[in-house]
């Protein structure tokens, strides 16, 4: 039974489908998630789009970030599901982030930024170490872009150091992995209901 | 009129008082903010305190943490108030944060950890920069911990490079950090009436 | 007079040519005092290069990093330039870093990756802070790959915080910036002579 | 065979001697490697001393730091070994750092800071994720105060995501882990001994 919510999955893998993708997998099995919560859920794998660089709503000449845009400023709640390359997010999590720097001068007619009342989590995988240090860049970012951030509002998995296991070759998702995916959907929703019933007020100008 | 609320501030300056801080300036801005809102507040300069490395609860031998973890217990708001050092927070904040990891493992009656239905919200200052970097580590490891971050959840004030002008020997405070430190305090307060009215279920297991 | 030294600078700006760029301000600045001290220096604005995501050295289909690649193998000192994007590097100098990556797996004759015996430096700017941490990343990263980091071996520029000034409108570059680019033009060159005159023996298997 | 070269390890574990830790541990191989190489070491682990809140050489009043200090100024190679709390660098070594930043004002008969023609290397464990932020943070901040990062300079174990198995209670030390050690401490005696031979010029004032 829908609750009302949305939710959007941006995956900022770096490879285009049909590839197999590990941050896919987990940002997919949050969406699940979040889907038995009642939430009305979907996914843009932001690779297989032209998102242009630069930090304006639409960069115009073919830029397809506005089309991805729309499903973000209709989303309750983001999930940014990213690899973890060389430590760091990726380009195209980076990206998402650049294009979404240009909400902050958008207001709504109460002069609130666009992205105010909306709940961001994270899902993030890798082969070697990083979840940490990219969900603090994550949630910095999207925290003031206007998200708010759930309590433990991350799942991810890392393998151990100098590996080269992906999350998706693992023969199961670890139960530990499966239980915080469970706790982030259920904390968003409750984060996003909560938000919904009282948005926030305009920040002082 | 008070609307039931707390806010403590953990001031974490490396000097000891009375010195002035540039961090105990901006976090008791923003504490005062929260009062005109109707929060009772209240600070601790943490560097006063013989507060143990470890990360329990209660390091024994004289520790004193476990008074200034009672006070975060009690409240409903944290401000984490910190200056730059080489573009960090400090290792007393860094220090702060490893005493909460013992919250973790800290169960309330209905199996949610201790620090569920809190609000972090940073204050951070510096000659130099680093305060978006420092709020990505604070905001991860403090939500890690269960709070939860509202919409713009960080006042700041950094100087521009290479320069040494510090926030408390401005001739006065910049407008804009004047009007985000009063966002902050709008932001904390409405986070929090919202989830003291809706309390997080507790993690799956 | 030649030193028989070559510097390339990766300009990471999120704007294409021929736009101006405070990043390619920066990085220009520090190639002219490589050139002073007798370096064969050029300069690559990446973002007018069609750079795909991907970890391979070439992912096929127009893919432009090949030719940048081989400026990189060419050059002794390798100048990363980027701005400041919500306090991150941008997503084009992490797509530099993504590309890189692939060099981990490549080796010279002697079993050393490709870009053993090269020396990084950075150049910075940003109307707000981040330097300090976009340069941890770059070091780390860059570091990772096989580039040598000589003696405080970045320039950069923020401005205050909540500002909006860019390095390029500054009336005139602040004196400490000067000094501090000519700094680390002399530290990379020393070091590069240094590895060019001593390689480094092959990595433990 | 001495090969007039001094190495010293901080140790920066939360835990007091005599506990074992696995920071100590790794830092521990990597100090015999390069004694191994002919060079002389000695370790400290900083816990077991006062070192005092602040930025100055000498914070007075019992403070122990200008006893690790001089160790410091004696060494040709810096060893920082650190575990990962909260995906963070631990309290004591940001403390080092913070009292290592004094040193920019110190500066030698050539006018040189203190730190020039050193090399540092970094040690890294932890149950689970960071060790690649870490080593930037460590990187960025060490050398702004003057060290030489050498090609790939740092060892590390983390383990998998969400688990919380030891380095030092391993079964055995991973292969990859043993000689990927062998190798930073090659490249730090390459480095240090390049230095020492030439040394670098002075910063432009």
């Amino acid at each position: 039974m829908s609750n009302g919510l949305t939710a959007l999955a941006l995956v900022t893998t770096l490879k285009p489908s049909p590839e197999e993708s590990s941050a896919e997998l987990l940002g997919g099995q949050l969406l699940d998630e979040l889907a038995a919560l009642g939430v009305t859920t979907s996914k843009v794998r932001v690779v297989d789009y032209d998102v242009r660089p630069g930090v304006l709503a639409d960069m115009g000449d073919g830029d397809q970030w506005p089309t991805i845009r729309q499903q973000v400023l209709d989303a309750d709640i983001l999930v940014l599901a990213t690899p973890t390359w060389m430590g760091h997010m990726t380009s195209v999590a980076q990206r998402v982030l650049e294009r979404l720097d240009a909400e902050l001068s958008e207001k709504d007619e109460k002069g609130r930024p666009t992205m105010f009342d909306k709940v961001a989590v994270a899902a993030i995988v890798g082969n070697e170490d990083g979840a940490h240090q990219i969900t603090a860049e994550l949630f910095q970012a999207l925290n003031d872009i206007g998200f708010s951030i759930p309590t433990q509002g991350v799942t991810y998995w890392n393998g151990e150091a100098m590996g080269s296991v992906d999350y998706k070759d693992l023969e199961e998702t670890p139960e530990k992995v499966v239980s915080t995916t469970k706790s982030v959907a259920l904390f968003a929703v409750h984060l996003a209901t909560a938000l919904k019933a009282s948005p926030y007020p305009a920040p002082v100008e």
